[in-house]
């Protein structure tokens, strides 16, 4: 019900076919047994990728010239792609490779392109950003001021030391981001996986299942990487970490909504059909106002996410619309997916449909890209500078 | 922060001086004394009148042609009106007489525009709709198909007998729109006021007190009305009433959005400058999130406005949509002033500030114009349509 | 449906007839006009005291010999009189007079207790605990070591001089409690009101309207106090404090569920009685989860009050039971409020019952004697203090 | 922090031991490799009840001769079961065996007490209870009365027939107890498992993993019982179920209140000991707060429960109050551990610790058992009985 000004005729077509084409085709893949506890095989990610390419759906936000669409078609397309958890791993829209894609495209040479980015895009290699270092007990974790691994430069090298930790897809990745510091400050390095020094010391259990590898701790042991492997210049890793930031963080979002919209239809459906107490659920008013509120929810999520769009197609950096907006849709599609398996009762909380685990990956979504609470104290501080009165002259 | 694709150059730069206008003029009304229980009386609205006539902004909405703004542009009017409770009074963009010019905007004949409507433009008569009924035990309330109040041919006139309750304003108005049953189906008739047989049995005191006149209770008792007053079409009641209702329920979000950014601007001011336990009240997470809660909720309840006005601005009837935002605004604008309040503490409930009237406002706006439960109930009965399985053939 | 192990037979006796008269002979006078926007007038509050006096019930919870009833006894008592905001004014189990005896009862010298506690008990005299200081910009407000009111000896009595706010009751009192700071410590005065020096700066107007006098800004102007009048020890004021702290803060709470509960009954009759839609508006889901999560609700407040009150028997401090009782009780009572006003759609807003003034007085209740977040800070120190490693030696 | 009025010394004691030995001997458990994704093994809980059984804890909550300790007692021997959600397997307290030995204990002849109820109580063999039906689309789920399974006699013997779902624990069990509709009415019977005619269609996939055997689906196929398994009389099943009904409610509430009070202590140790933006995590208001309503919401579940148990121990069917507890505790349990698993981040939703378990755990309870939803509408109902003016004859 969503208005779409702002967004293309071609936006719109895509989208329309993404969705033809996940519900069609990727939605049966939900029964495949090739999987483990983090998501499916890469040999079912490749079997599905092979249909996406046939079908001319693979990464589709991407043009062929390399630049990506707007990011209010981008919304409409990446929403369509959620509507299976599968969907973005099938189309290549998913996380981390949808945003590492984005920042390469902004940022890296013609060469690192040829070399590390075309493979990505066609879907063959997978990727992982290597960003967020273990919080311990001197809390450097969400705090990237406080980043400890370090590049030193050796020769015509740079030697790369540190820990990393939540690094998701890194096991059976092709492509790695890491970030480190130099003496220029912050620094990113593009290398191919795996690689020698870059050692997996153990992949998390987490609550969600739907990205391939997993999250992983990683040490950084002497990691030898030529300079012309450095993404951009020295000392600009901050930088370049807010282009990914604002975008990729929004498109959380995007792909989300669509996975939470598709439990909404089949919780409806459930509630439409199944009969309790002489009625259908549906006109039971405890279950037909859930399902009300999350028809209200899911449009405001999809508001807030075209909002920021709009934004970031306007060349806005998005930091305070993208925090707003991640707050505000996780918090709201957890509701939703929590409402959805509620309605369903017992059904709800079985692997009997997909509701199941898209409560657990938005669960996970809620502290994935900054926690609620560290958005909202940022936010507070936005509201502190644009209310604290200036100095008069 | 909300973007503006839709709303005119003309919408925006009025806006911007009603705003302008309520803020520097209006506001300083709010410590005037002359009200009572139910709002300012009709001096001080008329002083206020004078003074948004002056400047050029009163019935701002309206075109000098008795056109109509935009949705877009009106929610920002709006909007900028309520920034305080007299605005809206002031500049003439307050229920009901807002609503009740939209509808004789669209269904009276020239000479009843004449008559009942120029002299609500202009700002000199305040009108009042009698549609609700006493709910009593047998339920007729916010079901409008129970009419119960009659309204029967004598000659060239009809006499409307019946009971009416919560109609807003009925004190003091000058204009009424009656809802009654006639053979034909339910019928309007416009009354000069006030006149006999119409009694105002009791004015209700209650928790708001933004609206002159109140919400009274009302006894027809053959209320004769020349033939030539009927509204419309005998029977087309019904119509009509729905083409007041969507915007009608859209502008009041408007309003109250209007006054809970203002509660906005005053707690966060309240919490920049004032320190607790070492610190200003802000860089407490506990108040500082509160204030990131309501930034959210505000921004949110703009672009559900807004979905809503472009519907409207399409042609649409906008009733799902609007049930949809009249849910969405007001009980997120509840919380908005419900955290302003706590955020303030002691201040927060006194008098010292407007956040604690509008608080009270926003409590009633709840359930005004249909309470947030039966806004749910008709949503989850749209919902069972959209996803009941069509007979095939 | 409370438990009452801990309660006596006695305590339950005078529960229930408090009770009775509050609902025969109390509940009437919620109609009668003798009130300002405070509460009612002192003639008013005096003729139903005098009805309570005959009935024996005036004071019910002290005992003639001066003791009080346990605690478990005082909640069912103060519960049961606070079935209307009238009933603690009537049975003078209000506050702050009923904490302002409870601390007089257990510090004050026997002359001391002639002169000010017997009118109080008696029910002639209000009092009122001058404490709180304006919070402006250097933030004394809610924390207690800031205090500027000073205390100065000269001869046989002490000078006081500074500024009190939101002192309750002040305005009509006729015994009044000082907290000032001298050379000692934080120190307690007895004096009887009005009395030169103390002068009232104005009476807030606050949303709320059950306490006589409203809430005061007051400034203490060389205000002479015989050195006689000094309450316990000088520099023991804090102590003194905290006797009285836990206990007002609990009864409170009583006398706020007996209101609630009260709501519940009237919006649960209502729903019994109102039809819409075809059935009786409690048939509708909507309403009548809203009536089971209030019962619920309800009995949880029940209870955490009861088990603070048996730490206080035990002769624990309760202070951190307190402050947990405080935070639940008045958040679940303000969710039954709203609940009970939102089932009565119209009506619950308007002041035809007493649910629209407990509505507003339970709002209040959620700042006042400390407001959530204050006592979610101290909570969270006490986490922090429980399980924090333990030096092993 | 509960009070224990009620509760004996003996079973303060016993809870004392329970919840050491839970701590020191079967939290290490809960990194053993030996489950499934139903639960432990069956090897592994006979490794546990092994040494329970030696430190005198197996079934700790009935005594020698068979009778059940108080449920106040029960209560506090639960929650520290709770403390591991492997705890309930290793002390055998675990849903079903616990509801299913509490009402053979009740209802059993001697001799199906020696030949059923003995193995069960010396932690040697488990149970399930066949009561549930597949809802459908007709709806018999949740609706008792609806029940299709059926026996008929059929000489010395009864045959049953019919489908039952959400079985726990059946997979492996080794006593099962079966309700049919006779021509009496409701029946039960009691059976060795497994048997001929009892068919485990599939065990469900679901969120929750601490039960072996998992759920099942389970299809009764001329089931051949002997007369004398019938389980007290013909027609009485459904008094019988009331019987289990809400001690075993409770029971899960207790339980899981332990996991629960866990989840609690790891987020708060957790708290303490990361640091994130210059201070340890519990220092940040917005996770204080958290660690402080966790605080609250626990104390909550612990009163009602004691109050629900206190009912029970008076010897009331506890309908209502187990409902109110059931929705309560398990809504309540829910935030706090939800809450735990924000304050922990990616901790929180890792497998590292068990915070994420006890998580899916919970969203599960909240419909076992009977979903908030519907024990609201029983209370709703009570709510019309209770305030619906009777006949005055």
């Amino acid at each position: 019900m969503t208005t779409h000004a702002g967004v293309t005729e071609r936006g719109r077509d895509i989208a329309a076919r993404v969705e033809r084409f996940v519900r069609d085709v990727i939605v049966p893949y939900e029964k495949d047994k090739r999987r483990d506890s983090h998501g499916p095989t890469d040999a079912m990610v490749q079997e599905m990728r092979g249909l996406a390419r046939e079908a001319g759906l693979l990464t589709p936000h991407i043009l062929p010239d390399g630049g990506h669409l707007s990011h209010r078609d981008t919304a409409i397309i990446l929403r369509a792609s959620g509507l299976s958890p599968l969907g973005p791993l099938a189309v290549n829209t998913a996380a981390p490779d949808e945003g590492n894609m984005f920042l390469l495209g902004r940022v890296a040479s013609a060469e690192q392109k040829a070399r590390f980015l075309a493979p990505m895009i066609a879907g063959t290699a997978r990727s992982a950003f290597f960003m967020t270092e273990p919080s311990d007990e001197n809390g450097a974790g969400s705090d990237p001021s406080m980043m400890l691994t370090t590049a030193k430069p050796d020769g015509n090298h740079w030697v790369v030391n540190g820990r990393k930790t939540f690094i998701t897809g890194a096991q059976g990745a092709k492509v790695g981001i890491i970030m480190a510091k130099s003496d220029e400050g912050a620094t990113m390095f593009l290398v191919d996986l795996p690689m020698e020094g870059i050692r997996i010391e153990r992949v998390l259990d987490t609550i969600d299942s739907s990205m391939p590898g997993g999250h992983s701790v990683i040490a950084l042991e002497n990691v030898r990487i030529p300079a012309d492997q450095m993404l951009g210049n020295a000392g600009e890793g901050f930088r370049y970490a807010q282009v990914r930031l604002a975008p990729a963080r929004l498109t959380h979002c995007m792909r989300w909504l669509g996975a939470a919209t598709r439990c909404q239809e089949i919780a409806s459906d459930y509630a439409v059909r199944r009969r309790a107490f002489g009625k259908a659920l549906i006109d039971h008013e405890g279950v037909g106002f859930m399902l009300a509120e999350n028809m209200i929810d899911l449009q405001q999520s999809a508001l807030i996410i075209d909002w920021c769009a709009d934004a970031l197609d306007r060349g806005e950096a998005g930091t305070v619309e993208s925090s707003m907006a991640k707050v505000a849709v996780s918090e709201a599609l957890f509701r939703v997916t929590d409402r959805c398996v509620q309605v369903m009762g017992g059904t709800g909380v079985s692997r009997d449909t997909i509701v199941e685990q898209i409560f657990r990956e938005v669960r996970a979504f809620r502290i994935y890209d900054g926690p609620t609470e560290v958005h909202k104290w940022s936010l507070a501080r936005k509201i502190k500078r644009d209310r604290t009165p200036r100095d008069p002259h």
